[in-house]
């Protein structure tokens, strides 16, 4: 047994190669802390949605993406879908905190952990039998373990459960935007800001952080009509464009009648295949921010190079300090954005 | 047949779907040229090395590595690699320029290709009979074709062609770091820059560019006490630092004992795993750059949030303007850079 443990988890990792909890095979799962863990009674997984489609798309039935995630967090001791390596996050009530845990948090606070699951060990202990597996929303009975460099957030008291988890788990989208709008706006500019994806839970909380950092026109691309009644009506974007997203030429030409390129891209669609759109979309000298799990790298650094696309390109960090904070009070006073999560969780 | 051409090359795509020419499964490779493209007698094709590596790996023997290379070209019309998804780069001789290419190039004249080979329709005519599989140059004899927007560079004549091929092929990696460090040097900052592979082609070059910008203290990586005498004898960098980046905690610590973490850290080295050490390696608030094709969009995305990392990830686009240009000025005015890259082709 290792008797030291490590701030980023380690001394959690089973593999025999030296790698961090998120690329480790398996994760130990046992119940007992190192001084500076935490111990979290889980209420309910929210699986990241990209991972949910994939699983949806494989196994189809209810009933049997049920049984893939089970085989999945017994195998790993994590929640982390094999094929888009990517996993969601977590609700529950602190169980136990060790001595020496950094993260301040006490015996009884319902928490979201804002460390992704595929580094959060896990065991679930009631079998899902409350999920029918048709809902990236998991309710369960179980328990995770949070390291001394772990990220949990405390439940607001003046939100629901559901719409707090909801915007926790996309946090970190508008607090980048934010960052990367305010760079323009220091400089005197006000970019015009493309949001592919901007009727979904990242996309808008992007465009209402576009918009309350000083961004000019906001262009909202979203993939069906009805998507796009739902967007308007939330007066979020400026222009709101219906295009498939997989398609560049498409997408380009969608931003650009809306009078433009796009200065700043966020990719917020949770499909493969929309790096090269999103690409073209950019003006030259522009930005495009990969909020997208679905992403990419190769397709990303080869499409740009492809053609001769002299734009920055940003991996999404999931983690900007403030982020949580930041995109629950945009809820608090967006009600465009407090709407649409409203109906979406409806 | 499609009569319109597009610059980025769609009229060339195969697939159903309207993807670009690097996302397509098969790519079209007719002699005959539309107007705006231009035709090039290949000589030779230098592969991406992560892609080179894999294909060793898979097949091991040099006769089976070129049988998969023909494979892969004659399947798709395009030689990339279906598992790293990454490709390479061309030389060759301009054979015909249609009447409305916009790249000035003339017939006859010697140039390399600058867009990946991912997204170049090729037909290899000689069944590559003059290479032995044995390393990612390789002599063919064929045609590529090249769109309105791609990028192609005349050959300079004051430098051996397989020096300039080299460099040509990591170009992107100087430019773009040199981008990063001038706006630190523009905020009065000097920034540590760490260069993960630094006595590699594009890491030699990443270092060179760094000190050229006026980067602080310059830090080499490097996997071998040969490859670190060889980096502390071109006099690239301030610390040469052996370890294994894939090894997360040891990167971070090797990275730290050298007086810190780094303000940017560069990743330039061809094998999969190294995102978690390349963050953990580098200061809050600080940037790193990604141009290995090995990297991992969600491993980088994901291994950030869960070490609550605040650090810029940046994706290594291979196009900057005038990439070509400031790599061969580096190579001719740095007699460590040119030392290393002469050294590896002897």
């Amino acid at each position: 047994m290792t008797t030291q443990s490590d701030p980023t988890g380690l001394h959690r990792v089973l593999d025999d190669a030296t790698v961090l909890p998120q690329a480790a095979r398996r994760l130990d799962t046992r119940r007992e802390l190192w001084p500076d863990e935490v111990r979290i009674r889980v209420e309910r997984l929210n699986l990241d949605a990209a991972s949910f489609r994939q699983l949806e798309g494989e196994h189809g039935d209810g009933a049997a993406v049920r049984a893939a995630v089970l085989a999945i967090v017994a195998e790993r001791g994590k929640m982390q879908n094999p094929v888009t390596g990517s996993g969601g996050m977590l609700i529950g009530t602190v169980e136990e905190v060790g001595p020496e845990s950094p993260l301040g948090l006490r015996v009884g606070q319902r928490v979201a952990t804002l460390v992704s699951l595929t580094l959060t060990p896990l065991v679930i202990e009631d079998g899902l039998d409350g999920w029918d597996g048709r809902t990236e929303q998991v309710p369960c009975d179980g328990y995770a373990v949070l390291f001394g460099r772990s990220i949990a957030a405390v439940l607001p008291d003046d939100l629901p459960t559901g719409l707090s988890l909801a915007v926790m788990d996309v946090c970190g989208a508008p607090a980048l935007t934010a960052r990367v709008v305010q760079q323009y706006v220091e400089r005197g500019a006000r970019p015009r800001v493309a949001v592919i994806g901007g009727g979904g839970k990242s996309g808008s909380l992007a465009l209402a952080a576009a918009r309350a950092e000083g961004a000019g026109v906001l262009v909202g691309v979203v993939p069906t009509e009805t998507e796009a009644a739902r967007l308007r009506a939330a007066g979020l974007a400026d222009a709101v464009v219906v295009t498939d997203a997989r398609d560049p030429i498409a997408l380009r030409d969608a931003v650009a009648a809306t009078g433009g390129a796009a200065d700043v891209t966020v990719v917020c669609v949770d499909v493969p295949g929309c790096e090269g759109g999103a690409i073209l979309a950019t003006a030259e000298g522009g930005t495009v921010i990969f909020f997208s799990m679905a992403t990419s790298f190769s397709a990303a650094a080869l499409g740009a190079e492809g053609v001769a696309a002299d734009v920055t390109m940003l991996v999404g960090n999931g983690y900007v300090p403030g982020h949580a904070t930041y995109a629950l009070e945009l809820l608090r006073t967006n009600t465009g954005v407090r709407g649409l999560f409203e109906g979406r969780l409806a």
